[in-house]
């Protein structure tokens, strides 16, 4: 089955905000073998909300609508599905019960405006909201269905789960099997790695499709299924996975998809080591990244982000004459934090990063874009300059990314 | 003018990557007066991409179509826009050695696959790139333009200011005049803001509109406008913006569009005062987030982030006797960590964050999502607790965005 998705809103179309809905939508849908058709962006207008209703229809059996819903005036989505589905605004008191209930619980008072968010077209079934004030409207049409939700990504999250997808599984029979595996994939560029694997590629079957998906310091290589025949598929993909880990052999850093932060923590918890991190041009990225896995407590201690030299002579014990003599971003520099850092939090790891992240503080000698990563592992202490291209977010994310895949690779040689 | 465009990537359709390039696009095409009309993302399949192009062609007069372009076999733009013109594929011996260029700089290795991206169709002007290996390449039909660009956001972007912009520039000529300005607005809900302004909206001219875009703990007031005549749209928006102020009153935190750590960044250069931050629970999102502002090092030494008790003890200085008794997650602990941090980091202001993101750690007392933020300035220690609803990412998103509010505002209001 084929869902499409409306995210509706000026701020989406001026560049405010980015639309995270569809892909939230897109990662829920497909263990039931429905796929998304399509995404279209457009203005909180009647016309432009009715002619993408009008073109998803034609190629969805699903349609969801994100956003266009809330309690200022540039909200016109409720009205114009009313109208699309021929109906009339009527007043639902169980809607207000769930506002105010919200409200309350927020701690703040309830107005006329907010008051009009209970105002619901008589031609829907209304799902109330668990996470916020506008409902959830759900309309049927010659066997179709639209759903209009809410834009804010929480709600669109939590109005998934605990309804609108246990209500899509009842109403539609899940489809054909779909399966997905993924392989992390380092040490090798992406054009290499499918001409090693064009022979692999050329000789699967037709339900069978292998994607390529790039970023810094990896390659994701996810493999495609679709069958009719769930237990078919199974196999097929199975025998094919094996194959294709045999052939990447030891650059496969990780059977199974995850973030590099992911891979870290996971290896970690395996061998029963702690990390701590001294970040300088990174910025508390790598520490962030870290902890936005769940219990990454059990292993990760903590971070001093040393953005001054100050703090990295302080906190982390850095020689001032070291620091002087080579410059913060450096190599004795980098090795310095990564050791002193494993000494001030008394971990088994460690990850450094110091370097130039932009716009300004480059030289002919350090341009923008060099930085230095240490990772000190039981198995000793190792140290890389890199020069990243690109603008500062983009230096931060590179390498943040490479220093977490650093420590994974080294971790993973030791378990083997 | 109106620009449509079309993202193209089945790892969009998944939910793999999140498309950020067409508000990329939005935000660099809004100063010409030029708006994005719609968004679609579409499959990796030349039936999806050519009945994308003909919808968008229909009402916009530029396409750019992002993404689609690399050397594996899972690209097929090119060949589809080059039958889409009616065009033949050849080989550019330019698009080569531009490859070359970017591999040689990269220390890589040219491959057979790579030198098949120097294929291109015969009816563009190709642009080399100069951030990457996929072409730009230019088409146009019928007085209107399709360009299309590489998916990897640092490229899309390098390609339109270098390149894709000033073309644009040349080839249209800028349109009605448009004009926003955004006032950052805390302490107020969205609803009641809506009635406080709701005289000010409805004496709005036509030419004038208002929109809300609330953020946890503040809310982006847009005013937007278009016009014919620049000057006229300038003393009206100016005259708006003064009455809009004046309304608003000392709830505005920043004339102008910002983010909360450029808001803080801002404020505290002004003041020539330093900051550092203690973050447990935020695990370095704050640190993260200050550090992305270019710039801030002149006023941000550092973080700790002690996710352990035992960095917190040993790093920051938080008495054990406090710990034990209190919890880390309390008003002494977190108001400990702020001082700690000021001491340890030598700075005039601290944040500290202390509280329970989850899934796991919360309890009947200190629910999931409890969280207490301190802030430390010239003026004295200031704390308070908060129960933020949401999963872990919303939990220290929130948590986040509240500490650097919270700090503005004490910042703000020691400089009236």
């Amino acid at each position: 089955m084929y869902i499409s998705v409306i995210a509706i809103g000026d701020e989406l179309l001026i560049g405010q905000v980015v639309d995270t809905n569809s892909g939230d939508i897109a990662r829920r849908i497909s263990p039931m073998g429905w796929s998304l058709r399509r995404v279209e962006v457009v203005a909180d207008n009647p016309e432009e909300i009715t002619s993408a209703l009008d073109r998803e229809l034609e190629v969805s059996q699903v349609v969801i609508l994100t956003g266009g819903l809330g309690p200022t005036k540039d909200d016109i989505t409720k009205k114009t599905l009313c109208g699309y589905f021929g109906g009339k605004m009527k007043h639902d008191p169980d809607v207000l019960e769930n506002i105010k209930e919200v409200f309350s619980k927020r701690g703040l008072n309830l107005n006329a405006l907010t008051e009009g968010q209970a105002m619901v077209p008589d031609v829907c079934t209304v799902i109330q909201n668990k996470f916020g004030t506008a409902p959830v409207m759900w309309f049927e049409r010659d066997g179709k269905v639209v759903v209009s939700m809410p834009g804010v990504p929480f709600e669109t999250r939590g109005m998934l789960d605990l309804e609108v997808l246990p209500r899509l599984r009842r109403r539609f029979a899940p489809d054909m099997a779909i399966a997905h595996h993924t392989l992390i994939v380092t040490d090798i560029t992406e054009s290499d790695l499918a001409i090693l694997l064009d022979g692999f590629e050329s000789s699967l079957p037709d339900n069978l499709h292998l994607a390529y998906l790039p970023t810094p310091g990896l390659i994701r290589l996810r493999l495609d299924g679709v069958g009719r025949d769930a237990d078919e598929l199974k196999r097929v993909m199975a025998y094919n996975v094996a194959v294709l880990k045999n052939l990447v052999g030891e650059r496969v850093l990780r059977d199974g998809d995850a973030t590099p932060a992911e891979i870290v923590i996971g290896l970690l918890k395996e061998k029963g080591l702690t990390l701590s991190t001294a970040e300088s041009c990174t910025g508390g990225t790598v520490a962030s990244r870290l902890t936005s896995v769940p219990g990454a407590s059990e292993v990760y201690m903590g971070s001093v982000v040393s953005y001054s030299n100050d703090v990295k002579s302080r906190v982390l014990g850095v020689n001032e004459d070291v620091l002087v003599r080579n410059g913060a971003v450096s190599q004795p520099v980098v090795e310095a934090m990564a050791l002193g850092v494993t000494g001030v939090c008394g971990t088994d790891c460690a990850i450094a990063t110091s370097g130039i992240a932009g716009p300004g503080g480059g030289s002919a000698e350090k341009p923008v874009g060099t930085v230095w990563i240490a990772v000190n592992t039981p198995s000793g202490l190792e140290s890389k300059v890199y020069h990243f291209p690109g603008d500062r977010t983009r230096v931060v994310d590179r390498a943040t990314t490479v220093a977490l895949v650093t420590l994974a690779k080294s971790l993973k040689k030791d378990c083997l």
